[in-house]
């Protein structure tokens, strides 16, 4: 075992405060790796309040990890010392079961996979995430990050990156396809650069349009706010995917109307209620309404070369890790363009 | 214009009452013919007792027509007189809009499709439907019956029929494919005949175990009892495809958690209130949420060519015009094996 300073959360309710945490000794099939940089997700604010089920405090976030490998177990094929990787969501799977055969580990069901924190390892352990020094995992959960792609900026690519990524390719975003995103935040921009680079017309759907200049910049070509009731007659059945990006429960019947034939709306996010379906904004048009779960590893990696070769990037603001607590209450405020990434240099060290 | 027998509703409340309709002159590009049979579909019911909005009274119902053309006009090319055909759910529809183009009239978007009963005509006329002697309507919107189809049992083919055959088209149901099917009623009942048909797995998935016998005999390999809870945790991320049948609203989470990865369940009643869908049972394993309504004209006539290539036809009761009201009350109690078919022979005298 190693030990390494994290910033951790104690409670649902206190401030995340720096701590030492250990980390398993590298075993054969292990990476170990000097965290750089981590970014902030929605995802660990929910989680570290408690939001998303039980925690296991102290309980260390993070599952958007950048860093450079320091050591690496004997059977270890595909890293060594001083390769730029990533760690996303998960670390482990079953590895059996037939989703984590078809490489989609992020719907493994023997019983699930296990995240980067707030997990439970094959050692029975907690695990603890990206706000820390350095961090160990197998190999087949570590992803390789191209050299053009700077660590602070790949960050986000391991989970925001791959969320937005993996239901574009699903659902055969490209030229002839009208995608819009719907809201412009840490998941949504990257959407809007993602399908704009797979060749997809884009909208935004935004609330308002105070970030419209931001959203064509990005990619988009069209940008259009929801809290005006004229965007929804003047776009219906237009659009071949929605992707919603907005935890917040919006009126699905609205936006379902503005789905094309055979057009699906997509939940990339959780919001905390059910929510209302009218089924005729289904029937009529033959619509789905759909979810998608980050992506899995082999897509991941495809993700990381794409963005590479395509040139792009989430647009980041990096922090210190003092700033974590009033980092969240900006996020909450969605007061953030687009990703806080943490720079865990200060944590490295002895 | 010609006049012809009908039963009619008069109201909201009212029992539907014999009456005298028009027909209009058969035109250049019509076909009239005899009815000779017409089914009764839930919808008939709803629409009667304005359930799905205005209703323009007196109207007759019936949009599952069989029966034998008498005259056609000029320019038809299609049918000729004794040729035995259908009518289903519409009469006409813009024929311009990308959807009628596609061969898709029931999505026709400029305003939509003309419903064969309380719609509104070319000649702005309100439509009239099944439960009637005669009917006239342009050859497009007519379908071609095969001989080895008897009259009677083809009736029901052109609404439950079709709204089974195109979802499992479209979901692509075949061999490697795991079929439910919620209800065994009018619809239910047809899903397991063509899902059979078709090579697929079929399951269904009824209240009860009462007609597990007939769900067996019809094709299913395997019945359970909903109202059981130990079907759901069995069922588990077992089906492709589950097309629902029930217009009730149904605990669409336990139903969803039922799919495999990438299923879909598809909703082909219409419930009267918004479903309502947790987002975790979409987000885990990349479920859909789907409606499906009827089919196109070709399709149409492709279901009941593969009807009668594979042998598959509805199991109905045959009834006299005047237990019309009966009828209605024992569909409403889930009490007929598997739909009422109204022999129109009276109705067709001068």
């Amino acid at each position: 075992m190693s030990t390494v300073t994290a910033y951790a959360a104690t409670s649902a309710t206190d401030p995340l405060t720096k701590t030492t945490i250990t980390r398993r000794d590298v075993g054969a099939h292990d990476v170990k790796l000097d965290i750089h940089f981590a970014g902030i997700c929605h995802s660990d604010i929910h989680t570290v309040r408690g939001e998303w089920g039980d925690v296991k405090y102290p309980m260390v976030p993070g599952h958007e990890i950048a860093g450079v490998v320091t050591e690496v177990g004997p059977e270890v094929t595909k890293y060594q010392v001083g390769d730029r990787v990533g760690v996303g969501c998960f670390v482990d799977s079953c590895r059996e079961c037939a989703n984590c055969k078809a490489g989609v580990e992020q719907y493994c069901t023997n019983p699930g996979m296990v995240g980067t924190y707030n997990g439970t390892g094959r050692d029975g352990e907690p695990t603890q995430g990206g706000y820390s020094g350095a961090i160990v995992v197998d190999e087949n959960y570590v992803l390789r990050i191209p050299d053009s792609i700077a660590l602070d900026a790949a960050a986000p690519l391991l989970c925001a990156g791959i969320t937005l990524y993996s239901p574009l390719r699903h659902w055969n975003a490209g030229p002839d396809k009208k995608i819009a995103v719907i809201g412009l935040g840490g998941l949504g921009h990257v959407g809007v650069k993602l399908a704009k680079a797979m060749g997809a017309h884009v909208t935004v759907l935004s609330q308002s349009l105070k970030k419209m200049e931001d959203g064509l910049r990005l990619g988009a070509e069209e940008y259009y706010a929801t809290s005006d009731p004229e965007t929804f007659t003047k776009l219906a059945g237009t659009f071949d995917v929605i992707l919603n990006t907005v935890s917040a429960n919006l009126d699905l019947g609205s936006y379902l109307k503005l789905l094309a034939l055979d057009g699906t709306l997509v939940e990339l996010g959780m919001p905390e209620n059910a929510m209302e379906v009218p089924p005729a904004a289904l029937i009529f048009g033959r619509h789905s309404l759909s979810g998608s779960l980050i992506g899995g590893i082999a897509e991941t990696q495809e993700m990381l070369d794409f963005c590479a070769e395509h040139g792009v990037t989430p647009e980041i603001e990096v922090i210190e890790p003092d700033y974590i607590n009033e980092a969240y209450e900006r996020v909450l405020a969605s007061d953030v363009r687009y990703r806080f990434v943490i720079d865990t240099e200060s944590l490295r060290g002895e």
